[in-house]
């Protein structure tokens, strides 16, 4: 094995060493199984063990219960966009957004391809999408209210989560799944693409308040119906059944090793708060968001240039910490920081930015 | 490791041990990028390689060029049987189907609900899908013919393909892809969930031809449009990056090791005739489709009667031989002898079968 790099990729982004380790190990022979995970039914008990773990832990990892179903779905955040208008627009009731950036955005436009009344109740687009906006406003009979919970492009990140009242909320938790507890009983439906906290890309992971299910239209294309994954466990054709495998054993590491959301959560403010203080105490290195808005996930910084920035993202990169250019629609720097990424990895980085402001700055 | 089985599971199924292997060893470190490949973007270099290479060896192996392009599409056949009437059908023409059992009815049912004018132009359900049927008629008009090349639940096989003179022909190739050589051309478009022939779960495989592209309705959903992926060499979202990397190494070790698909055909052939002929030197086994019908993929048989049958499975799986049950629909044996399973699998299980039919026949 050669030598692993500090990773800071948006996503797919690092996954935790344990979990990669024992994927390598069983990989020939699953749990005795004389197959690989990769070759296993998904109609046998060992993936039935596998696919259930991950749906239990997702409920006790989040504290709910048989209100809501745990389901895996192929085509990631993009497809949940799509199906989320489909299914739980309500006829002749608007579907309220909260626009705050670029993967908001793309929601919107899958609901205005469907014809649904979309109403953007709120946008930070005034400010680049560099805040969180407040005060929202929801528009009473909407069929949901839907906000993006981290903006892994900007960097910002939603507190609080927006007060809707007897409106559910939708909500596109791809980047900060599981980074730390919340109360799910507003959500009518969460969604997460696997391949920033839980797991590798190829499945998004949806938790839905089971009273949704009611809303679903007959008409609709069977896979495209929530109702055809939670009747049968997810496993209406095919599951992308390795990426749920390695999301379990992902899951376990959250729960059995880290300890729990509450944890993660500590660990992950305290990775993201020795990242910031050092933005704050310097005039080298400029935070794009605004402070209340900072996301704990993706921290988004500017350096004096751009050929500065170029520089600082290759030096690193020769240095063994990788995936810190900022996304490709904004420029500048950007360290991912999701569950994964160890506080040793940020150490590191930190005293890298303090050198290499010593000799740039 | 612990023991490897000898694998007849339906899907998924064997995977080329050498494919395993590989993807255990560079586990922790893909290409010395310092990540794995399930970390590394899908917007690196790293994977830019794994995509280009799997399609062009698809390409390469199929012996297509720039007429057709190749998609990785998630969500399996069943997002297909959706995507196709929704993408293909023109408008005011009608979509012919041909009925060849449990697959090619779920394909049929889904152009149903869309409310498409579909025309089931053959069938076998006459005598329980145990046949092929012959002199296919097509509708003049028709915006495709669609059709199942491979039913693995009643273990049929199309020996060569319909003709529809200018209607294109579109395919579900999901049991056979890569199993053999074929002329791509009279193809408007191809697909195969990958978990038997190509790969793990969690990744349709589809070719498309070009011209087809044109067809597409602009109000559609865009993740749910070929064009969609076909302008974004499949990323317009992040992929299923670790299928694609899994399919990519099948089918280097199909190019490289089995020397292309006239080989991999002849080994085929070399492979089910050894079963094939034992049952029908038997009374004991007997075949379930006609012989002309008869699938390379899945041979599915019935013993004298089912407690014989149950036993059957159950002492080869004692003696390191698993998935021989048939489908849950129809019951019997069923040996699923895709392009992994070794011939040295087969001729242990042929000799099991002699000795179980000498002590039980």
């Amino acid at each position: 094995m050669g030598k692993r790099i500090h990773n800071f990729n948006a996503g797919p982004a690092a996954l935790p060493l344990p979990v990669l380790e024992e994927i390598a190990e069983e990989l020939l022979d699953f749990k005795g199984s004389g197959m690989s995970i990769l070759e296993v039914s998904h109609r046998s008990r060992w993936f039935d063990d596998v696919i259930n773990q991950a749906v239990e832990r997702t409920g006790r990892l989040l504290n709910f219960g048989d209100d809501f179903d745990v389901l895996f779905i192929q085509g990631g955040a993009s497809l949940q966009f799509c199906m989320i208008p489909m299914n739980l627009g309500l006829e002749g009731k608007p579907v309220d957004y909260i626009n705050t950036g670029t993967w908001s955005t793309k929601a919107i436009k899958e609901a205005n391809i469907q014809g649904k009344d979309v109403r953007v109740t709120a946008s930070s687009e005034d400010k680049n999408f560099s805040y969180i906006p407040k005060n929202i406003a929801v528009t009473k009979d909407a069929s949901f209210l839907h906000f993006t919970s981290n903006n892994t492009i900007k960097g910002t990140q939603w507190a609080e989560f927006p007060q809707s009242g007897d409106v559910p909320l939708v909500c596109d938790m791809s980047s900060d799944i599981m980074s730390r507890p919340f109360d799910v009983k507003p959500f009518g439906l969460i969604y997460a693409g696997a391949q920033k906290n839980i797991g590798p890309s190829g499945t998004a992971m949806v938790i839905i308040r089971k009273d949704m299910l009611d809303r679903i239209p007959d008409d609709l294309p069977t896979i495209l119906k929530y109702s055809t994954f939670a009747e049968k466990n997810s496993m209406f054709n095919t599951p992308a059944c390795f990426v749920i495998y390695t999301i379990s054993l992902v899951l376990k590491w959250i729960e059995e090793t880290i300890g729990g959301l509450n944890n993660m959560e500590r660990i992950n403010q305290e990775k993201a708060a020795l990242i910031y203080d050092h933005i704050d105490q310097s005039d080298f290195y400029q935070g794009t968001a605004e402070k209340d808005s900072r996301s704990l996930m993706n921290v988004t910084f500017r350096l004096p240039d751009e050929e500065l920035e170029k520089k600082f993202v290759v030096q690193a990169m020769e240095q063994g910490m990788g995936g810190l250019k900022g996304h490709r629609s904004v420029g500048g720097c950007r360290a991912s920081i999701y569950n994964a990424t160890s506080i040793d990895s940020i150490k590191i980085l930190k005293e890298f930015m303090t050198e290499f402001e010593k000799k740039n700055g």
